[in-house]
């Protein structure tokens, strides 16, 4: 596919760079902006840059705010003494939605992946130490994903704050709401076989 | 799903604006390039509006080009006398791949759609004429989607092109190349049964 335009081959490009986009579907995308004005084409760029420009990490927790310090942290109203540990800000949106967690967040940037390059030393890992030591905290809950690199992280995590005065909870694993028994995967049912829980009505 | 920048949220919008693209692919996305260097960035930003500022429609044939008169139309080795009217940019380039095609083309722009609000002026179809009339043109291939819209296209283009001294052809319909014949549609396979063709060795 030769296109005969080079700066539309540009604008292919950079939107083929992003991740799930293929060179296919960025033409037809670019050539649907090709038919906005120009105006509304200098939004949408201009939206990446003051994105870029203008978000920051909170210097707190690691969560993206557009203030030093996030509306979580700085909100009086949540439970500063029990921090959720999550790869990135999409995992705070999740939990967020589920209205059920009154604590603080702290997003460690990434999980530990040897495979892709990524150690301890690349994530927000010592400012969570660092408030365990200094602040009075009650609780740390990993709300990693439940897959090997996740297990990595909440091991070295672990090794780092079980000498510290604090209670360390993981998010349960088991088998999930809606989903037919006979479809759960073995390790899945199994983990849910060994820790049952009292029946509640 | 609340996004606690707004400048995260006013990208993920824009990105969302784009067809087939939603609100969580966008954030994925969004987030994605927010870990890219400001550099990197600007680039992606300015890569659409250097697309807007700087590519032109043909003047010949409508087709996207960074020049007034595109490369496939100031090609002297190309049969200016055989025209393939299409859709859009994209159609040129699937036509253009089959390396089977020497003629020239001519891009509608879109087609005749009611629902959509898109009549005949909204088109690219007076140049059509008007090159018909005044050159010496042979043949006009008709290559739309084999659509509703399409063959309603095809019977207003035809009922123009009639009085004029060309042939009109357009695309044969038919089973596709590698499909099992129990699969085709009733339509295609009734179809390709009356435009049966001499068997060729």
């Amino acid at each position: 596919m030769k296109i005969p335009s080079k700066f539309i081959e540009n604008a292919v490009e950079q939107l083929a760079s992003l991740p799930g986009i293929g060179k296919r579907t960025a033409l037809r995308l670019v050539l649907q902006l090709l038919n906005r004005s120009e105006e509304e084409i200098e939004l949408f760029a201009h939206s990446f840059m003051e994105m870029k420009a203008h978000t920051k990490k909170c210097l707190s927790c690691g969560n993206i705010a557009d203030t030093e310090i996030c509306s979580i942290c700085s909100n009086p109203n949540r439970d500063h003494a029990t921090i959720c540990v999550v790869e990135d800000i999409r995992d705070v949106l999740a939990i967020e939605s589920t209205e059920s967690y009154k604590g603080i967040y702290h997003v460690l940037g990434g999980i530990i992946s040897p495979m892709d390059g990524v150690g301890p030393s690349d994530l927000n890992i010592s400012t969570l130490i660092q408030k365990v030591e200094n602040e009075d905290i009650n609780e740390i809950i990993f709300a990693l994903s439940p897959t090997m690199e996740g297990d990595t992280t909440n091991f070295y995590l672990y090794k780092k704050l079980k000498d510290h005065e604090v209670i360390v909870t993981t998010l349960s694993r088991g088998v999930s709401v809606g989903t037919e028994l006979q479809y759960a995967d073995e390790i899945t049912l199994s983990r849910s076989l060994l820790q049952r829980q009292l029946f509640q009505q």
